[in-house]
């Protein structure tokens, strides 16, 4: 295989993961299968699409009907082996973790292949991995996952595609280093989620004022 | 008139009955008039956004000022002549009914007419039917009638929107045509909300083990 | 300084007042800084990306990484500064109305320079507007400002976009025009906030029918 249909690989297993954290919530929250499907294939293939019209072009996921399969996939997956509902939320965050690791290689390497400049590719590779659960959870009318203060979300997909640019520019990437980068970017945000890392809130000054207990 | 005629009218009408959805939306939540054709505009103008977006080109609803009729005449009738309260909901959606089943076939000739497969415009049909809906929806907190498992909202669509594609494919497809299927849609779609039909749950095992009272 | 310096920095400020805005809902929702740089950056780029997106260029956002620099001071400062509660909705809604007043000119400016017509051009420097701070109210899911019907948001704007459409039409548009227009769309948007300024609700006849208290 070369790097081109790595890269494709790549794509479709992150558009699966996301889109089966798409159908766990549908799930959650008692939608039909239609339902779950709609609202994991928005998952799986938004941050894509906001991607491709950011650069210009035909969505890849709209051009190319294999994108179709991993939602239909996921649909069916969740249908029939929906884990029990203790575990569905932890289910359902590590194949979000999944997806995130993968689309800030994938979001980061497609905006580098086609010119953009490093910065504005690694802050399109972030908008690329956390655009499909922030639709998601917005639609779904569930308290986005992103701005959750309790773990750490966009600082391991703002790492990866970070580290994915700055290998590009010094002409050191490749399918093997972008294998790597996703590992620790799944990793680091597994941590996160296990350990309860968090960043300091939103203002200093508040929490100084009325301390409150952790809720 | 000529079929591209045809097309314009047909796609002005389900601006007109998407945008009366977003305005009987915008009664029911109370807000006033200037967010009535707000919401009225988001609502019938959105999905024709998307998929112009996503086509590559200047969305024809900034492009011809006519479009900016139906949203501001929607918000007029709603204003006058808004139902009693009663039967605002059923009124709602008889109109996001009509709408749906114009966009599905305006929005995927449209495709078609650019050139893109059959596959990916009979998806972006659906996308043009389904997506001022769910943007009236979630930008007005309501739970999305996209997801509601009382009823089939999306199938319709779906079928509509194959049935244009598979029609222009067999160069069948004709304004008359057109006609039919939307008919067709809008049939199929009222008798799912009046006989409730559903199709199952996205997960099977969710509900075979707790039971729940319909609600 | 010529014409299109002062545009980019109008523009940056307008970026940084609805990134102010943004980063003081998400000091309300108890987000970390994370997500208030985040929240920050989508409600003071977002109206400005859909902008592009309509018009079909790589958004300047995107393209020119000073525009990284008014969301990180916005969180900064935020973090550092926040105001004391009781006074937070005010300054919120001050920063929101800067934002408002700069963007309704900007916006509209920027279609008319890429040769769009008049009326989309005052179209979309209302969506620029006003698309910001639903962006940032829908994903933080709270009851959007837009549609609050005790006071006006909208019509500034579009006063605002229509004057400058009106004002270029005629060959009269200058930079000192446009901070006119931006002063007059903030004194209206403020004294509309302040003196409750109102316009009728969306049905006419719901009120007759059931009058109830003002709330």
């Amino acid at each position: 295989m070369d790097s081109a249909a790595w890269a494709l690989l790549f794509d479709l297993l992150g558009v699966f993961f996301f889109a089966v954290s798409g159908c766990l919530t549908a799930a959650q929250k008692d939608y039909d299968i239609v339902g779950s499907l709609l609202l994991g294939s928005l998952t799986g293939i938004g941050g894509g699409v906001i991607r491709d019209l950011v650069l210009g072009r035909f969505p890849s996921s709209f051009a190319e009907p294999i994108y179709l399969a991993p939602p239909v996939l996921a649909a069916v997956v969740v249908y029939f082996l929906m884990p029990a509902l203790q575990k569905l939320r932890r289910t359902l965050l590590m194949f979000d973790a999944a997806g995130l690791a993968l689309f800030c290689i994938t979001g980061t390497i497609t905006a580098l292949g086609l010119g953009v400049n490093p910065i504005p590719s690694a802050i399109l590779g972030t908008v690329t991995a956390i655009g499909g659960g922030l639709l998601r959870d917005t639609v779904a009318n569930v308290r986005p996952g992103l701005f959750d203060r309790h773990d750490i979300y966009a600082v391991p997909a703002m790492v990866g595609a970070g580290a994915v640019s700055v290998l590009w520019t010094l002409g050191l990437y490749s399918t093997a280093a972008g294998v790597v980068v996703a590992v620790v970017v799944f990793a680091f945000r597994v941590l996160a989620l296990r350990f309860r890392w968090r960043v300091p809130l939103a203002a200093s000054s508040r929490h100084r004022r009325e301390p409150r207990p952790r809720g």
